[in-house]
Parts: structure tokens; sequence; C-alpha cells
């Protein structure tokens, strides 16, 4: 059976970035469950979540969190599950904060971290990463691909076509 | 049968740091290949590596670089699986340069990003990917997190019963 | 006959930025083109601009990118015309990183980057480039430069002339 | 009868370091206790010294960690005694990245933090907080402070005695 | 009789961040005092009030101040009390500039820093410091971390229940 | 007849690493001119390189400065040729403060700048920009890239021959 | 007879934030002169302002820049009169590639740097650095220190009187 | 009769950094005092410093300080003197924080900054301040520059006749 992917965050503020994973992973049909739950107001139900991931059918966990970020950390410590690290935008740092406590982890403990509020990207690499171990999945990203190199080709014939003035007053 | 993790780096010059990519990924019984092969020296000969990388029965890439550091995404352009990108330290902005130039992907590529010269951990991270596929893998990375937690407890049992001046002095 | 300049970005939303680099050129009567091209999504469509472009006329390719910007680099490592390099603002490091991502190219490869954003200045270094095998370019860029320095001169008179505060509420 | 302090670090490597803290807190005659424990290799261990730490008679933790240093947050998570963090100098961002993990806490667990490796005054400082319970210690560290100050003055009445370049060769 | 807190900035366009503040310490029931005084326009008032302190049945003091943020390290010289500093955001730096000028005291003079801008954070640490020697205040403060842990469980029970898109419509 | 390339830098404390320059010149058989002529110091004979450059046969002028390196944009606001800026490490800033001041040129006077140090760029960059407009140049560019690649095709070559093991310990 | 104060500015879109140092210098009564000369569009117009300062009755320059900031250090070089630099926010980086541009003056030519857009207490220095030769002045400093003194006990103290909430809500 | 230097720091360790603003001031012949005094551990005596140096004889006061460095606004807030600031390199942020705990200070009480660890510029802007009243040391400052200019032509003419190679291995 496939496996899901479960996103976390630490609070409902940070509910409309991280939802951008979610859209990723559907557009690839992988399975997904959101939950906000903070890696300091609540440490051991987060915990739980990390724990029991793989048996509740998770292949992959993407955690999102803003300025002292330590959720991907706290799931990362709890799982060997890959974690996916979302650094967050806000806050008068703008996210390097968050950046700077995610992607630095100490040896052992790694985390996967993408741009500051790459949770698209996120969700992306979240399949991705299913998709080592799900050949239709696989199929699904590299079709995916094409698509968005189609986009690109397209914008340029269309810029080509009608020019810049035209294509700006769009 | 298995699948193997790639090791790419744009000089000759990162390799001490990248091999410990190979140690990680050794210790947890994940066969690898290293090559050294620059996004801008070898741009070609660089992107088919990542083309042909999973008909060559690779599972995930490991790329590292430093400076202005493209590697990583340059692969991750031109194959759909998983690269974790190591920004390397070195020149005058220690590695922050190669960190922005990694972690910064734009929408659609992701790539997953571990700490400055946090090659290690993209051995583990690599593990841990081809693990969402492969359970005798998941074993030995639950054996490895006990091993480490296991050490951190003998090194607190031995301060304790050594005192800091002599656990220092050692 | 005199040579053309090509201007290229990863995405359409840099358009309005990049445009200004066209201007820049135009006023100085230096013919251009303009495409959307991503490092990422069509990394072999992008090189083939940059490897075809001295034959098609081109002396001087100027490519602006934002975030992890890898276009200009991708571009230089396909060719041996001066590639110019414009980091453009965006996402929560304003363009920090793509300053990074392009200026700091390892050995081998240079890209000559401009300040963030600074896609008009770019199209004057692309014209001043040019000149240097282009007389009447030449000719050209220095009535403009004559045209700047009255500019602020011309500026200066009316502030002595009508005082700070008439100035200012003008 | 009077509170303790209890030091926690996230590795032996960060001891020399976090012993200053002790010292200090010695100077000042108060009770300490020190314990290697990290937040990602052994979590429930390292939660359940900040969970007990009250009824074990500590009034203060002290928690050191370099890189993305989570160990004062989440100490800070699992008790209500004040946690007072020490980011440590060390990796490619020299503890930039330890001071944001640990200032930038979210709102609802705060961290007192100190300085990049302040493990000296993360010493003092805890002993000011013990001191607002205990008149003893509040004098002591009166007394502490009229001892620096004396120090300057000793250190200046030599300058103007000696002169600079006797001084320097000293 | 219990201790208060004394609340210091030294502009009065930093009254609404700092009143925060005062608001946590209110929830918490600790009595305080807010004042504008500034470090630099009357440093003598400023450090009496600092000194005056402790004789006036204050506790902890909370300085908040912006950009070459002095006013919590002057005031940190002038008392043994803990004292907490919050870097005020604004100007162009942002608040960076303030935090450095707050958090890398130097050695013997140690401010318990928080995160930029976090002024409510400023006084639960507080209120922790004063609950050191006040266990109904220690109680309080239980209550309140229960009822932060219990507002993150309601959100995540209500976004299982009526799921993301409403949720981020409400 | 060819036109030569002119390296200016304000210390002669900074000829060792501009020198690379000139290396990178030779070896594309450019004729080159080295002098030391500070903007600060002798601001007018610095300027008057920059006015009598085209006529004294260069086309292209490389500056390389530290700190607040004003030399680049003062020389190109002296010249229409093209004037390249070496952002040079040294002082507390490590050359951060050399890029900034290089590269974030106003509009109108631009200045090309390459990675901090990294003069042996800024000499290719110098030989690309003269070999717009001199072919026998342009053919040597591209014998010279073949050789980049080359080499690093045969260091992998070595790589796969010998192992990581003997490649380090070489 | 009192020296005069010069303030210069690169560009007339600075007028606005540079009048603040008139404003500074007119309540202390010191005449000024105000002109827009760019160090880059006409240098040699600017450095003759710098050259015939001393003589044309100014006893200190102010001169504003922002991004590559050469202005204040263009001028250092061309005189020996004090030159107070200021940094304008803008662009990218707010302001921080301009403060680098100008603090960071090479050994020998030093500029006397304000905070980023501190043009008011550019004029403040401007003001205290005549008044070394200018006893009236000197008094006039004092007065207005007095008078910044007394707003902020006046702030206090309608503070005291009518409570947070009242003084937030005017 | 001529006006005096005031040079004071908050440590001895400075010591060494800072007398070369006693050098620069010697050359040019201005009389010089240099006093370690902290802002943090003797707040009141140095405090007294500033306050008393005008009649104390003194025309300009340098302070020096690192990390969150204090000492330059505290001496300014106490006189109205111009007070130049020194921040020094040192810890983990190698001068930045002190950079920014001087130059930014808040409206009303400036302080003239000069380049991390330029200590000698701040000798030299010391020398020019007091020049401003004192036409002699004016003069002096004239012929220092005009001695700096030669130096550079003088190394210049050098390099010119012995090559690069034979200079650099001088």
């Amino acid at each position: 059976m496939a496996k899901k992917a479960l996103i976390l965050m630490g609070s409902d503020s940070d509910l409309k970035v991280m939802n951008e994973a979610a859209k990723a992973l559907h557009a690839l049909e992988v399975e997904t469950e959101i939950h906000v739950s903070s890696a300091h107001r609540v440490p051991d139900r987060t915990m739980n979540f990390a724990r029991e991931a793989k048996d509740n059918g998770f292949g992959v966990i993407i955690a999102g969190a803003g300025l002292a970020a330590h959720l991907p950390g706290v799931v990362a410590a709890c799982t060997t599950l890959p974690v996916i690290g979302v650094p967050l935008q806000g806050g008068a740092l703008q996210g390097v904060d968050a950046l700077h406590a995610i992607v630095q982890m100490p040896k052992g403990i790694p985390v996967a971290t993408v741009a500051i509020n790459g949770a698209f990207n996120a969700g992306l690499l979240g399949a991705q990463i299913l998709a080592t171990g799900d050949e239709a999945l696989a199929e699904r990203m590299v079709r995916y691909r094409e698509q968005l190199a189609a986009e690109v080709e397209a914008k340029d014939a269309k810029l080509q076509e009608i020019g810049v003035d035209a294509y700006l007053s769009n």
C-alpha cells in the first residue's frame, strides 16, 4: 500500500503556507495528513506524532516552523523516517533564524531543509522520496516535470509572439 | 535489489569532506559511487550522471559544492530522484554563499539541504530516504540511532563518575 | 555587423525588472533579444541559447535570476561570451541569496555581476563591453555619460535657485 | 534550603566552555550539577532532566548548545523554572545559528539568552536569579560587583603609573 | 510581600510593544511599574531607577530598546537584580542591531535577552524568575502552561474536524 | 592592434592576490599593465589612469580593493571602458564590505563584479570582454575552457582508478 | 567668523532625508549649504566642492549616499576637514551596503559615520565639531541636551499620570 | 592653548589596538591621555571622565569597545564634546556587534563611528576635528596627507621599476 505524508506545523498561523505542501502532494496523488502541534507547547504530543508515524503508514514527514524553529529537529529526533523542514518567513529576521535553526542540525540527526517558505517544494521532495519505493509515483513525478518545462516554453513562445510591452500589460 | 547512492562533487578539493557521506552510507551498508564532476566546467558530463542515475541503480544523489554552489540544483534539474545538497565551507563567506545557492531553490525543483559541511548527515539522510523502500535498511537505521543514544549516556555516566576536571584533562 | 545582446531570465515574473536592461541597450542603439528560459525547468533549452549565442550574432549575454540564482552561471558554463548576471530581489532574503549565487562563481567560469535588481546597469555594461569592438557605440556611450552629468548639474542648479522646501514640494 | 543550578549541554565537546558557568556559580557559592544530554540523540532523557529539576532542588537551568541549538528551548518547554541559554561558537556560522535558534523563541516559552560562548555570564545570571529568593546570595553578588569595579580601577591606576609601552610589554 | 517587576523603555514610541510585557505579568498577577527613561538622554535618572529598584520592592527589571540598544546593559550595570533585555524591531536593521547591542554583553554583567520584539515572553520570563522565590506564582505559571497546551490541542482538533479549507476561510 | 588590460589596486598589500588576474591574462596572451594607485590617497592620479586608459591602448580595466572599496567605482566614473571590480578579503568583515561597496553601484555607472578575491576570474572575464572584438583571443578562450574540462575528467578518472583513500593520501 | 556646514548628497532622491541634517544645524544656528553632486556622475565637480570647502568658510562636511556609497569617502580624500558620512536606507540591502561602504574606510582617510538614515544626528555631530572652536555654539549645544532630557521626563510624568492605556490611545 | 584628546577603552585587553589612536595623534602633535574605564563595571567613574573632559582641556574623546559596545554611547550621553567610537574586533561576531552597538545611536546623541579596529583613523579624525579650531594643526594635517600620497607614488614607481615578481619577493 502506498505510503502517506504527514505534515506538521507549530501554529495554525502557519497553515496557509504549509498547505502548499499538501497541494503539491495532492497533485502527485500522495495521501496526506495535516496537524498543528507545537514542539514547545505540547512537546509530548508532538513527539508521539513522530514516534508513531511509521506504524501509522507514513513514509515521510514535512515539518514547518518559524523563528527559533525547533519542530523539524525535534520530530527528526523521534523517528528514522526522512524529515523535511520548511523554515517559515516571519518576525524581524524574516526566516533567516528559522533557516539556521532547521538546516544546521548536528551530526547524527539530519533534516532535509528546503527554501524559506518553500512548502510547495517540500511537498514535491516528499513525493520524490516516496517515489524511491513506488514506481507509479515516480512516473507521475516525471510527467509533472515535463509539464513544468512545457509551461516555460509556452510562456517564451508567447513573449516572442506579442513582445515585451504587450506581455507586461497582460 | 537494494538501490545505491551516488555522491557528486565539483572539485577534488571537496573529496575529504564529501567522503564523510560515503562513510555514513557504508556504516549503514548502502552501496555508493563517488565522482568528481563540475556543473560549470563539464556541464554535459555532470547532467548525464544525473539523467542516467535512476537507470544505473541509484535511488538518491548527494551533491556537494562550495561558493556559488550550483551543482545540487543542476543535478536536481536533470532527475526526479531526491537530491541532497551539501553546502561546503570555504572562501570568504565560509559557506553561507553555498547554503543560499543550494537551499533557496525556486518552485518546482527542490534540493534537500543539510548543514554547511554536513556531509555525514547527508549520508544518513540518503540512507533514511532509501529506507522508505527497504525495510532491512530501516532496521539498521533504528540500530544506528540506539547506538548514538548509548554513546551520549555513556559519556554522561563517565562525567558523573570522574568529574569535570578529570574529564577535561583526558 | 554590430553584435547583439541576448537577455535571458528564468521566469516571466522577472520580465518587468529585466526589461530595464533592454531599455538601456535600446538607448544606446544595441539590438537585443529577450527570452524566458529557466536553468532548472528547461536546462537543455537554456544551455542551447548559450551555446548558439555567438553564432547567432550575440556579443554579450545578460542573465537575471532570483533566489538560488543558477541561470547566469549555467549560461556562462556554456559559452565564452561575457555573461552579465543580475541578482533579482525577492523572497525572504531579498536578493542576498541571488547575489551570493551569482557573484561567488568558482575559478574558471566568471560572471560579471551587477547590483541586486541592477538590470539597467547590466544593459549599460553590456553596451560598454560591445563598445570595446565598436567605436561608434563607444562614442554613444561617451554622450550618454555627458547627459548623466548634465542632469545632476541641472538638478543642483534648480535646488540652489528655488531652495529645499520648494524642491521637495515639487 | 538554597536552590541549586543545573547545567546541561548537548555534547561533551561543549564541556570546556560550559564549565565557565559552573566556575561563576562556585565563585558565588551556588551548588551546581553538570550533565551531557542531547536534545536530539536522547530527547526523553533530556526532557526528564527538565521535568524533574524543580523537585530535585534546582531553581534555574543553564543549557548550552551550538549549531541548530534546540537544547535550551526543548528544556524550557518541559519546565517552568527559568532557563538560561548559551549559544556556543562553532561550525561555519560561528554561533550565529545557535544565537538565532536560542533567542528567537516563540510566544509562550522564553529562554534567557546570553552572549555567544557567554557561559560565565550565564552562571552569574543564574546566581542573580536565585538571589531574588536568597538574600545571602544577593549580598555575595553585590560583593562580586565591587570586586569587578576594583579590578578595573587598579588596572587604570597601573596604566597611569607605568605608561602604555610598559603596560603592553608586561 | 511579593516582589514587583519594573519595566523600562527608552522612548514612548516603544510603549505599545513593551506593554505586552505588562500584560503577561498581569496575567500572572505580578505587580508592575512602567517608565520611559532613556539611557542616552537622561542617564542619571535611568541609572537611579536601576540603583533603587531593589529597595523599592522590585525583584526583576525588564528593559526594552531599539537601534544601538544600551538601556538594558546600562541598567544591568547599576543593579544586581536580574535584568531582561528586549531588542526592539525598527530602523534599517530591523532589530538585529538591538539584538547584538543587548545579548553580546561582556563578561561580568549579563543581560537575559529574549527575541526581537519578544516583550510578552520577557514578561513571562520575569514571572518565572520571581517564581523561584514565590511558590504561589510558580503554581500560576504551571496553570498558564497547561492553558497554552490546551489551546494548541483545541486548534488541531478543530482542524481535523472541519478541514484545511474551512479552517483557513474562518 | 590587440587591446591591453590595465590592473589597478589601492595598496601594494593587494599585489599578491591581484597578480592572479595578470596570470590569467598572460595565459590568454593578453598584454597587461599593473599599477598601485589608491582612490583615497592619490585620487587625481588614480582618475587619470582611468581617463587616459582608452587612449593608451587599454580595452578593459580590472580594479581590486578591500574594506570600503571605492577604487572600482571611482575608476568606472572616469571612463566608459568596462571596469571589472575585485572585492578583496580582509579586515573584520572578510570582504563582505568590499563586495557591497563594489557590486551595489547606483544607476548609470556599472562595475562588473567578480567573487571576493576572484582576481583570476577577473582576468578571464577581462579576456572574454576583449575577445568580443578579437577573434584570435576568442579562439584561445575556447581552448582554455576545453583544457579546464579535460582536467576535471582526468581527476575523476584517477579517482575511479585508485579509489578515495589512495586519492586523499596523495 | 563662525564656520559653516556643507551638506552634499549624490541624488535629489536623498534630499528629504538629508534635509534633516540641515534642520539640526539650523536649530543650533549653524549656517549651512546643501548641494546635489554625485561622486560617480560628476566626480570632478564633487571633488571641487570638497577641495574648496575650507577656503569657502566651511568647517565640516556632511555627505549622504546609499548603495555603494562612495560620496563621503571621495569627499574625505579631497579635504582635511572632518567629513561626516550618512549611510542612506534603500535598495535590497536597506542601507547595510551603504554603511559598509562608508564606515570601513582604509587607514589614512577616516569618515565619521552615523546611523543608517541618521541625518539629524549628522547635523548635531557637525555642530558639536564646530563647537570645539566656537564657545557660543558649545553653549547652545548644552541647552539642546537639557531640552532633550526635559522632554523625556515630561513624557514619563504624563505616562505616570494618565496610565498606559490612555497614553497609547492619545 | 591647544586642546587635548582623551582616549577611553573598556578593558586593558583593548589597549594594543586603541594605542594606534594615540600614535596617530602623536604624529600630529596632539596631546593625549589614555584611560581604561568600563561602562558596565565602573559606570560612574566612566561618566565622570566624560562630564569633566571639557573642563580638563579635552576637545575630543575617542572611545573603543567590543561586543555589546556601550562605552562610546554612554560617554556621548555625558558630554557635548564630539565622541569618536571605535568598534573593536573580537568574539564570535568579529566586531559586527560592536559596529551596530556604536553606529546605530538613536536621535539626539550621535557617535562618530570609524571602521572596525580603525583606531588609527579615529586618531586622525580626532586631529581633524581639533584642527577646525587650530590652524597650525590644520597645516600639519595637510602635510600628513601629502606624505600619504607620496608613499603610494613611491611604491608604484618601485613596482614599475622592478616588476611584480621582484616586488613580491621583497
